[in-house]
């Protein structure tokens, strides 16, 4: 399963294009060039369509923050984005991305609150993936003198989402019970961590069998993501839950409803069920539209229920929610600096290696957060090894229960 | 308009039954009858189908407390319960009416947390509408020493309804703006006390205009029922609003969806729209759940919204929540007791008033809420009179800035 996740395919290999930079040294020494190297989508489709190319030094506009990238987050949304199974998808090629960490080397005018040099994380509608980005202020936040690069990578979206549905859709209070899917992904983790905050939060989870020795202390409750989770649910709670977050959807939806206590709070926050193949699936962006059963209200009357959905990237990017998103940011770090929650890195990649790492992701074989390591040359390392110890095309099917996955356990206070 | 609201029609100077307690002092002096009096609802339809008449006194079950009742809310659900027009009604005859204020009686077998004596106000499942009634002991709570019957009556199920929406459904919290249908009415006002409770908040009311001068101190924003309010609430805030709270249903689903801010939560809980004559309407519950906008969850996801459904008798009633709407109701009291919210009374009836109460409530001619008044002679009196100075078929569409509607103005601290 996790055989995608390190193995450099031979395409991989030939990837990098004749104007990309080979060597680290190389990468090191653009700092001052009116270049940059990045990855780009030059279509829609399967990893074929993913580049690394050198692309012009963007440079600040007014109110703009101009970040030397170390670390780029990579989520399940950016395969989807890739297959164009998105909502009014942007127009190719493109650099796919939307968070990132790294340094302040610039700023625009009349952008106040960062000084070059700040260690900033920060989200990009688009464009995160490349050495050099440049966002509006509102988006860049500054990070804590003890958190890494990949770490704050990995802490952007998935804890703002996780934050944002936990306690700001829902209504997350002592005593509650939460289901969430893909317990071991990067949201899974966030909302596990979180929910660890509030006392007596029962956590059921779904998760492929192979992650729940590394991911066992975070969730109550653990089921492998092939069995009826309904049915498995309502064995150790037959009232149900009072929230269930989804990534699903699809038949997913009923489901959650059905299983909500009275008050209880369903949210679809992504639809990764429809992606099922490498390139753009038959259940495309229009066709969930109509998939997906729609709700009545005076059924959610009867049975006192609510349904919600949530997107961080429509909130900041098509909405306009930067301050909301900005004041959760800071009760979030305020989290970390109390070492109440950690983000959970699994990987680093080098941004030649965009296709493992989307296909390690593709095949639900991370416990925690991709991240694309900017400085990284081309060769796999895993999240806690200290040296370059992994190899190309290692295996890591044995991994269950070995010390290596312990040391991944995510950090719960 | 509120003509119906004070008129004794000749219909009910005929509908006390032969069996009926005519004089008040034979009201006082059935304390220890084997009977009582109540309204009884002999078959859905029309205001013919109430009578008041005597019926076998109830004794309490195990762990059920019996009440004298001294006052009973009168709800717009009673007018839908009247017509049939709710979900699975209960067979005919019965005794309408879910909640009622008044003193205990005795305890069933292990029942305990009361005293006889003990002022209480409780939810019952039916049959409130008269002099004594048993229920569970978990729908019972004391009342504050200052809090009279009719308050009570006119706390309970408005309060914990309008807390539970924009508390634990909706999260309301300091600057968010909310938007209340029926704004003079019993759940109206609730709304429009808790929300004075919570710093800057925004309250978007609808109402006839003849009430506006009465509950304009408790509305930031007072809007004719009749007005197109999307446009209205546009006008002053274009991006719209936190959270709609609706009773209307129908097409007003739809418009409330449409006004919510990304975050925003819409809440229906109740359809009044479906009641548009004195008896069963053509828009039917059946009907009325064809008619209403199903809702596409990935419309939600899109647009970060939120949508919920709230039914505190189905809470209560058929879903065994009385735990929690009895720590609301603690919540409740202590608000009370500090004077932020004090339930605001419309208008005392006799039970033997009954048609005419429910006629001004179908008519949208209360401001706060009615309430039968158990003891009281057949003789309407407002409820800040304070002799019996209103006469039969008194006219009231004058009242508009009178000195009688500003005694009526709610109590906003």
């Amino acid at each position: 399963m996790a055989k995608e996740g390190t193995a450099i395919t031979e395409e991989t290999e030939h990837m990098i294009e004749k104007n990309g930079i080979k060597e680290q040294e190389s990468v090191l020494s653009a700092v001052d060039s009116k270049e940059m190297r990045a990855v780009v989508l030059t279509g829609f489709g399967g990893l074929n369509k993913l580049r690394v190319t050198k692309k012009a030094m963007p440079e600040p506009q007014e109110g703009e923050v101009k970040i030397r990238v170390k670390a780029c987050g990579l989520n399940f949304l950016d395969l989807m984005v890739r297959q164009g199974n998105i909502d009014n998808p942007p127009k190719t090629p493109l650099v796919p991305g939307f968070e990132c960490a790294g340094i302040v080397e610039a700023m625009g005018e009349n952008t106040k609150g960062f000084e070059i040099g700040d260690r900033v994380m920060a989200f990009v509608n688009y464009n995160a993936w490349a050495e050099v980005v440049c966002t509006p202020l509102d988006f860049v936040y500054k990070i804590p003198d003890d958190m890494t690069f990949p770490e704050a990578a990995a802490f952007s979206m998935n804890f703002v989402a996780a934050y944002m549905m936990l306690f700001e859709v829902a209504n997350l209070r002592e005593g509650m019970s939460v289901l969430v899917h893909s317990a071991g992904g990067g949201v899974g983790q966030a909302v596990a961590q979180l929910c660890s905050t509030v006392p007596s939060i029962t956590v059921f989870g779904t998760a492929s069998s192979f992650k729940h020795e590394a991911i066992k202390t975070s969730v109550t409750h653990l089921f492998d993501r092939n069995v009826d989770y309904v049915q498995e649910v309502k064995k150790i709670s037959p009232e149900g839950v009072d929230i269930v977050l989804d990534c699903l959807c699809g038949e997913n939806t009923g489901k959650g409803l059905g299983l909500l206590k009275p008050l209880g709070t369903y949210i679809l926050y992504g639809s990764s069920n429809m992606v099922t193949g490498e390139t753009k699936s038959f259940f495309s962006f229009a066709k969930s539209w109509w998939q997906v059963e729609k709700v009545n209200p005076i059924k959610l009357f009867e049975e006192n229920k609510v349904i919600a959905g949530f997107s961080l990237l429509n909130l900041l990017f098509k909405q306009g929610r930067a301050s909301a998103v900005k004041t959760v940011m800071q009760k979030l770090i305020s989290l970390y600096d109390q070492k109440k929650i950690r983000p959970l890195v699994d990987s680093l990649w080098a941004l030649e290696e965009v296709k493992e790492a989307m296909q390690r992701i593709h095949d639900r074989g991370n416990i925690g957060k991709l991240i694309l390591d900017v400085e990284k040359s081309p060769t796999p390392l895993m999240a806690n090894d200290s040296t370059e110890t992994s190899e190309a095309g290692e295996e890591e099917e044995e991994q269950e229960g070995d010390s290596d996955n312990k040391e991944r356990t995510p950090f719960i206070p």
